[in-house]
């Protein structure tokens, strides 16, 4: 099979990394694939902040809910929505952007996350492991603290990049019809929900998971421990408020 | 060079298509592919429409902004934020989604996102050639009525796959400084600014943009013709009522 396939289905997350650094070759061509990535209008409205000292990265593992793996590998790519060297530029060349609004963040955000995944399936080419810190948004406010962003620029992804120091195998995914429509988006029954959740529901990490938890079902797992109304509805406030600080809600 | 790297460094955006269709086989690919990227706490929280019915890509030519591409190409990926059929298991499990909010969207924005690239690698892998759809925020609300797309549900983005029938040649992007960042965000300056925009500003291409819309400048092509304040206010309302309406913005 074409490499290129083979890197993209054989993707797995890792989260158990070796000290060992990433040459500067091999992360400039990381970050130039980045780059390379489309971007609406070729704007390219994104920034890719670069972190390797070891005192920063221990802020950034406090800021990221102190998970181990932001410690142990040796590089972090932060993405952000960003209008601000755009909105320079437009000024500098007396040009008046009419980018502080939410149609503008969405459209800096969709420029920074297809970037992230160029940088992602780059960084896999060359035999490094990924991780994405999905605590990016929560954190949002307190990121833009730490890398003094100016306006027009929120972080709305991070990369955890590095040399694997395990190999913990493909991670699953429902069958491809959970998420595959043809033509017209088919409502979800009982019968197909019960069909493409059965392999996920069956797993032996399910069964351990529910014994760890004392909960009788998957989905509860979700609801009431990982991602929970409570905390969705803060961290909601939060990612408005950073949208509102950093200049991007200027609509009605 | 390692096949991948060269893939992603060697996208170019096609928008001009033969009427070959995709083979089934590889069109799975592409879409298993998709599924294989990251998402968050592997909750799979996208959903990917595709069409190919030409009676259906005429409509969608329509609400694409009548793009030429969109009525050639043989098949349109469209990407959605997708909560419904999560939100479907968890009630059918007797447990109670909290995912009604702001950061859940963002949530299963990113999924489809990431998953969009992945799509767009594979596809350029087997030599097709992709262009994304810009238009799919604008037209969101339009086209939740097309796919009758249910509470939950948002489209993201859109990409239009097919055999190439033209060589653009890499589109043109900024230098790497332009945006990446060591450690700390480095503060625009004037100097900076001109340094990174002197190349794009000096295409051949450029000169015949400012002749062709009689503006002085080539940012004044985007805040003035592209880009404007007024259709981004427009969009950005018609985006929150569609979260709204979408059943996305049960928060503070």
């Amino acid at each position: 099979m074409n490499e290129t396939l083979k890197t993209l289905l054989e993707h797995r997350t890792i989260r158990q990394y070796k000290p060992d650094p990433v040459p500067e070759d091999v992360l400039n061509t990381i970050l130039e694939a980045g780059i390379k990535a489309s971007t609406s209008g070729n704007m390219q409205v994104y920034s890719i902040i670069v972190t390797r000292e070891p005192a920063r990265k221990e802020v950034l593992h406090k800021l990221h809910f102190s998970q181990q793996m932001v410690l142990d590998a040796p590089v972090l790519l932060t993405f952000c929505a960003d209008f601000n060297r755009f909105n320079t530029w437009c000024r500098l060349r007396d040009a008046k952007p009419g980018y502080d609004n939410f149609l503008s963040f969405f459209t800096a955000a969709i420029d920074a996350l297809l970037a992230a995944q160029n940088c992602a399936v780059a960084a896999e080419a060359f035999g490094l492991g990924i991780c994405y810190l999905g605590t990016t948004t929560y954190q949002a406010g307190k990121l833009v603290e730490f890398f003094n962003l100016p306006d027009g620029v929120v972080p709305v992804t991070t990369l955890v990049l590095g040399y694997p120091a395990s190999d913990p195998g493909p991670t699953d995914r429902l069958p491809a019809e959970a998420a595959v429509h043809q033509e017209t988006y088919v409502p979800w029954t009982e019968e197909r929900i019960n069909k493409v959740y059965a392999e996920k529901e069956n797993l032996p990490g399910t069964f351990k998971l529910l014994e760890e938890n004392q909960l009788e079902n998957l989905a509860k797992i979700f609801t009431e421990k990982r991602y929970t109304l409570k905390d969705n509805l803060y961290f909601s406030e939060v990612l408005l408020n950073v949208l509102k600080n950093q200049g991007f809600m200027n609509n009605p």
